[in-house]
């Protein structure tokens, strides 16, 4: 995402255009097309066609990343990664040799929202999906996207990949998602972008009690949901690992630390250590794009050194409560 | 202090004035006049005479409110409060009726300096002492006014006042001091107020190499000077109640959190306990002070809600250390 409400292309300082408004609202995703087996939006699932664009920064972008490498759909879909500062022309590609995507062959995300609509004058986002051959974006939609690559994209999955959306379970999935968006994924957006006191509060209440919560859930059971790894566990993991780093000082969610959260600590901790999910998560990009684009609430763009993160490797305990991390399946190759 | 090159009165966001230079410098104290037994500035040490202005909020004015406590000073020497949040026209006596300091008669505390020095173009700060007499400003020597309250006002001191800078130990009290003040006292505030990440680096390894120094001392002796409460334990004092609530999120200094780092956080805890130290705290004060003041960091204003303060309360064992807090006097009544 680019953490506004979809401005990211015009304002170079990305994330200050909710700052400003009334309250701070996600927007929904505008190109919502789907990537499916039988290709009802047009769109067949095809190994090598499409390429998904993400900043590592990002934690909407990050639930693709692991969930691509937990599938093992590295080979099928090809990943971009953008620049973690956004300019005022959208996400750039100045990681790639000419500041070029080599696979799309253009300098800037919103070269693929352009090409699939001209003059659209919606934020540029990320996670992104291109269809190759017409470097055409096909959908943005974070909500969506992760899972029809658990659902859509089977035929190409690894060996022994795991179900990360069990058809049994999709209703409670989909109920501790919600709560879990709302309140934690989006509910820190919704504390750092808060132009009033009240707003703040409300959303500092939202976030906490929702992890605690989940937190009563998680002292019991090793997983979300069941006893393996779902799309639950991703969507909660992406947020977790940034708290610490950039919600806790930068969103002023600070009742407390996730390392003093004792079940959510070593949760958070045995997903990271997981294949697939520590592997994904890059620090610096995490910070310098938070610090340094949200000029609105940190003027300096200075980025904080602190806090070490050497702590995400040590023991969690949570073998105790048994679960079975990948189910039936087996975990990706370490990386 | 007024966290700037002094400036409070003229700028309605103190604390933003530092902000924009090269690199923030703590002005000296413009008038450094000194009470004492003898007069020599013509200030001689008297009951009733003056009156002690500070801001709750403020770390150098809040070691003279804990001298004063811990020596009894209280009948001798009065106390005002002041607002937390200044205006274009200084520290506001908006907490008494009609908005004016009921002893003084004034509104702002640059009326005083003013009936000192007229056109006074330097920053009116916290502590100052006023002469009730004439309502002309004294000092607003933050560094040598608890010295003198310890050492020229013993005449006045309650019985069983403990000497808290004694004269055999004062050598390794300066030196502990000055390391103290320049990486931590004054540390946070040129991390927090860097303009360029090298500043802010440079800063943040001071407070925490400083910190870690100061860390190693105190595993091994309750107090960081002889065996008894000193001056250099209220100075760190009063940094170290407002890291985890300000510096920690709002200055940057965030490698830990006062309550990680076991040493410190039970000597904080320790001292917090004592008569004369907690009973001086006020987190709110504290914290709409620096959130709400300092705009040129926290354009938003809004104050966090964390951390939780009941920490501060649990048992912290370092009596095991021994240590006399008082050394041959008495603790202060509870107040």
């Amino acid at each position: 995402m680019d953490d506004t409400e979809g401005t990211a292309g015009e304002d170079p300082n990305a994330g200050n255009a909710a700052y400003g408004k009334k309250s701070f609202k996600r927007s929904r995703s505008h190109f919502a097309d789907r990537i499916t087996a039988d290709a009802a939006d047009g769109w067949p699932v095809e190994a090598g066609r499409y390429r998904l664009v993400v900043s590592l920064a990002c934690p909407w972008a990050s639930r693709a990343l692991v969930v691509r490498r937990l599938l093992g759909l590295e080979d099928a879909l090809s990943l971009a990664v953008t620049d973690p500062i956004q300019d005022d022309r959208s996400w750039r590609f100045t990681l790639d040799p000419d500041d070029r995507d080599p696979v799309l062959g253009i300098r800037y995300l919103s070269e693929a929202y352009d090409a699939r609509e001209t003059g659209y004058p919606g934020g540029v986002s990320v996670p992104a999906i291109v269809d190759v051959p017409s470097g055409k974006l096909v959908t943005n939609d974070f909500q969506q996207l992760t899972l029809d690559l658990e659902t859509e994209w089977t035929a190409l999955h690894r060996p022994g990949a795991p179900d990360l959306y069990p058809e049994p379970l999709r209703a409670e999935i989909d109920e501790v998602m919600e709560g879990v968006y709302r309140d934690v994924n989006n509910g820190v957006y919704r504390a750092g972008f808060a132009t009033k006191q009240s707003e703040y509060e409300d959303a500092y209440r939202d976030v906490f009690a929702r992890l605690d919560t989940v937190s009563e859930r998680l002292a019991r059971q090793r997983y979300l949901v069941g006893d393996t790894i779902t799309e639950a566990d991703v969507r909660l993991f992406t947020t977790l690992v940034r708290f610490d780093a950039v919600y806790h000082g930068h969103f002023k969610c600070n009742r407390n630390k996730l390392t003093e959260a004792p079940v959510l600590w070593a949760y958070a901790r045995d997903l990271f250590q997981t294949p697939g999910f520590g592997d994904t998560v890059d620090f610096d990009h995490i910070k310098r794009h938070y610090y340094e684009v949200h000029r609105g609430i940190n003027p300096t763009g200075i980025v904080p050194l602190g806090p070490d993160p050497a702590g995400w490797l040590t023991p969690h305990g949570r073998e105790r409560l048994g679960g079975r991390p990948f189910g039936d399946g087996t975990p990706p190759a370490a990386r």
